[in-house]
């Protein structure tokens, strides 16, 4: 009889790995044994603090939200599918029946069950069930942690869009983690034809050069705001048509406010206190819109396409890999900073 | 021979009229005999304090930026006018060469020759001079105050616009002065179907009442931001779709920024103050676009249409008249806070 | 017990009423008790032929796609809604799951489960049931008739949508039937300053002028294509900015495609034939975009607050009542074009 | 003193090398010293008939609208240019002052001046002025024949915008010449991952798969519309979300119409007959905008920064040289379809 173990979160630091109940698929769901999952900086801020954005820990909670696995049970009235599919997870469960739904922002739906939050359990485990809609068969040459790591992507996807980045856009990204270097490739394959990265931290910058960077900054700290506003424009050779904030600051969003081009937009991802000062009046003269990229809507599909033709290379972007029982020692190693991404591998 | 009279600020609340140049057109321009003037908010600002949003009093500056007159004389290459025609002039000139000009963007011109800014006189004068193109034939049933005051309502329309208002949009205005009640009547004319105003002067309200608004909200000093926030939402009776900041204070933005549907809009027509203290992140992780909305661009055609078609009633918003010649008590009755519109007249 | 009874078409002009089972609620559906249904140009056309656009008859079917009541009974997992809740029924049931409903256009979906089409029965019946997030409450102050007739309101306010009817628009409608009819008053609450009717029927465009047209023009046989384009610029005043198929012929296509401003918009709304001679050409040449707009997407809200608000007035659109028993001849009466909107009233 | 010569047309393939006169510049143009012009389609139908699209040969005319070349004269206010700046040359001259031009859509413009028509002469010739703000500083790694071949990638990159690519997108060309090519290369670098290519010519379809087409397919006489149409779908996958026809034919608009996706774009870039008989009804009821893409509207600083930033490669599209002497013979060549891009070089 097939057993289930999860890694689950029960404090702040406090991850155990635990035998888990066995998941019942409804009609429209399928049952995934897990293969990989990734982990993502707001896994690590729940991991450490209990919180994260509006999210909190309220009981003990199955971790992780990047997962792809492979079918083994389909939902009686699931089409599409066949056991031994190897699926992306789209770690969402949106009502449909919603304002936001309906209008096809299901990222924005009121109750989301989105994976590792308060309303639904995350995916890192051995069997794990999910709405038929919302897994994504993997292309063939796509591998297991590609699948995994599809979601970073589709989060950078959304935010591009957002961003309205197309062929000949000047961009700045303020923060050369891996949401960052994530739209930096996106972008890349949308066009964008001058891309500057900043960072506080040296070696994320070489990271970003080395996978495809125009233009790096390293803020020091003993820059002004105008510092380094003036030196973005130095650097790109004019202002920036967009902005993305990919750390959270409202010292990066501030920049962002003031560097973008009139006209122009600032998409910030990162998630930032929940008061920020900020030159707020320096874009509304300008006309230069102010938009938030949360979570995914409807960008799976081209996220998977990218990866599979060639536009967006994800291998570089994979660092590190520990398998299932060493889940806590790879929250520890995504806390110090060091991996651009890193992939839970379940047993096979 | 003409002869010419400016209404001249040369400082803080030193407004004269004075004898000035006659002006030579080009080819591109007209001559106009100026009828009638309104006068803004900004206006009341520059002449109070020489200063206003990103403009300075740099030298003695003709006044005026919401004229209406009749053509005098017309440039050897210009089509489609001739002496006698009634105009409204929309007060910029932009360089139709700069990025933002070929793109449509003309409020964002890098050269605006806007009135009454460092780089262009305005119009409360006999006789002034502007390109054609940026000179609107009055449609017969307008008169020449309500050409005056379709400037401040173009600006509405622009506001609007960037706000996507349309049919059903649940809207919240912040702030009842001339611009918050010309936002009003501009978004009901476009289908808005439920529109609330909030001021913190009664009197404002009883006026945006009497003019259509469905809801009004006055801002006690003990409301806390959640109080504000929790009523707008009692009254408008589900999140606004859009909410409209026309004062410029951040406490206005905090509560749109708060109080806006997920997925809605935030228009920011109130200059603000060069840093604001927001919650940013509110509007962000809800995907809630915070969007400037900065003079007019393109949206004279469809303010004229509003009023000649009768869309839009300007007649109760034009509260105040008087002749040239008291124009500086003009100013001062403005600086009163007590009137709608003020309209000046030269004389005929 | 509860009994049922519905309006059965068997093929071309043999409807009748019959016996038919009473509907068992699933846990996310209402029964509802049906008080009005509104009579469409497409039903008369399935009840003449047997055949409507992409729609054929392959069975027996209740008739009726503009349906209101009133609540009977609520599905254990319905939220927000009460036996007794007077309700407007959107009728469709989409599959929520295929690209399309993901992106919000589920009026594209591809199960669509549409009232009266081969996939979904009707509601021309004492008892119906539907999907409770496809029913939407009636304001207080709207009758059952006018809950009813909101269908097609919401078609005429999702063509506009698509038509990006705003504050200004010059407009041309093809047509002055009930999707002519609607499209001008919608077209009206979101600030079309300019409407010409067209028709054929000197009688159609009476009543369009009492309901709001600025202009009509009837159409004569003797007429070539290009007399009707100078004619309506010449009535217009200017070329429209939109023109809106309501008639489906290829002449008031071809009429469209020519007179539309440059950058302009046609939408095709009427049900054409499958392959038409066209101007092609003269909008693409000038970059007229020509849409389609295909039922229903997100409008009924909208919809439902317009008639409420007092932005739209559908008194003078419903012109005639029947009762459920002389639903033939109800439809006999439609066929005949005699009136604007016939209600089917069902028994209280 | 500086002497001028122009390849002017006198009629059907009547092309002549003649004196011309020496332009005089104004204040606001550059006279250019043209070093490469390239041959386009509608040169050759001009070339071989007096007439393309809305266009006819009215008088003698001085052929060309790909230009480069080097600036020999400043107009007094001009800003940003010096003698000797390496420039590409936008085709046209509008004026500034039309709605279209207002609005950023400056390619609909009502006096457009456009090089090689009626209303403008062409730029093969030794001396050519132009008004500065529509040449574009070449950047230092791009050739001056790149510079030409910027025009056609700037409509490319036009119809791309027009027709919505993006990261993922599935597409469809019919027509694999030049304007095909060009849509490709330049979707690719917008993000599309699944690019067909359709032609009547096997050679073509070559030189589009060795530039990078994912799937080609060779039309046979023989093919219906629906055969057309199921061996599309069968290649791409899946319903294209765009389809651009390059070629003009009915027949291939045809095809476009029925083969797009659902919710997808249609967009012509060929110019068809003036009339064309097509399955309208297939795309409108499902939503397919069909839509136009005509010459160039702010897409030349995007063009330019693909090409010189890597995006695109036009190098392989730089098929033919002549120099300016063999003008007639190079006409020729372009009329035998053996080439791809005909660059004309004039004397250095």
């Amino acid at each position: 009889m097939l057993e289930n173990y999860a890694a689950v979160l029960h404090g702040p630091s406090d991850v155990r790995i635990e035998k888990w109940p066995m998941p019942l698929i409804g009609d429209d769901e399928l049952l995934i044994k897990i293969s990989c999952v990734g982990i993502c900086g707001s896994d690590v801020k729940l991991y450490l603090t209990g919180r994260c954005g509006l999210e909190a820990l309220l009981h003990p909670m199955v971790m992780g939200h990047e997962g792809a696995g492979v079918v083994a049970q389909v939902g009686s009235k699931v089409k599409g599918f066949v056991v031994g599919d190897r699926v992306a997870i789209e770690p969402t469960q949106p009502c449909g029946a919603c304002l936001h739904c309906k209008h096809g922002a299901y990222n924005l739906c009121v109750e989301p069950r989105y994976c590792a939050t308060a309303t639904g359990h995350g995916n890192i485990c051995t069997y794990y069930k999910h709405r038929a809609d919302f897994c994504h068969k993997l292309p063939a040459n796509l591998s297991m942690e590609e699948g995994a790591a599809v979601q970073p992507l589709a989060i950078a996807v959304h935010a591009c869009k957002r961003a309205r980045i197309s062929l000949g856009t000047r961009l700045v990204i303020l923060g050369a983690g891996p949401v960052g270097v994530l739209c930096m490739i996106t972008a890349r394959a949308m066009g964008a034809t001058h891309i500057l990265l900043t960072d506080v931290v040296e070696s994320r910058l070489e990271t970003a050069k080395k996978m495809g960077a125009d233009h790096t900054l390293l803020i020091k700290p003993e820059y002004s705001e105008q510092d380094v506003v003036d030196k973005i424009l130095t650097a790109v050779g004019d202002a920036p048509d967009v902005s993305i904030d990919a750390c959270g600051y409202p010292s990066a969003q501030a920049v962002a406010m003031r560097a973008t081009q009139a006209g122009g937009t600032v998409v910030i991802v990162g998630i930032g206190p929940d008061r920020a000062e900020v030159p707020l009046a320096a874009a509304m003269l300008r006309e230069v819109d102010v938009r938030g990229s949360y979570r995914i809507a409807n960008t799976y599909p081209a996220a998977l396409a990218a990866v599979s033709r060639g536009a967006v290379n994800l291998a570089p972007f994979i660092t590190h890999h520990f398998p299932f029982e060493r889940v806590k020692e790879a929250m520890e190693v995504a806390k110090s900073g060091a991996a651009m991404k890193i992939i839970i591998h379940m047993k096979s």
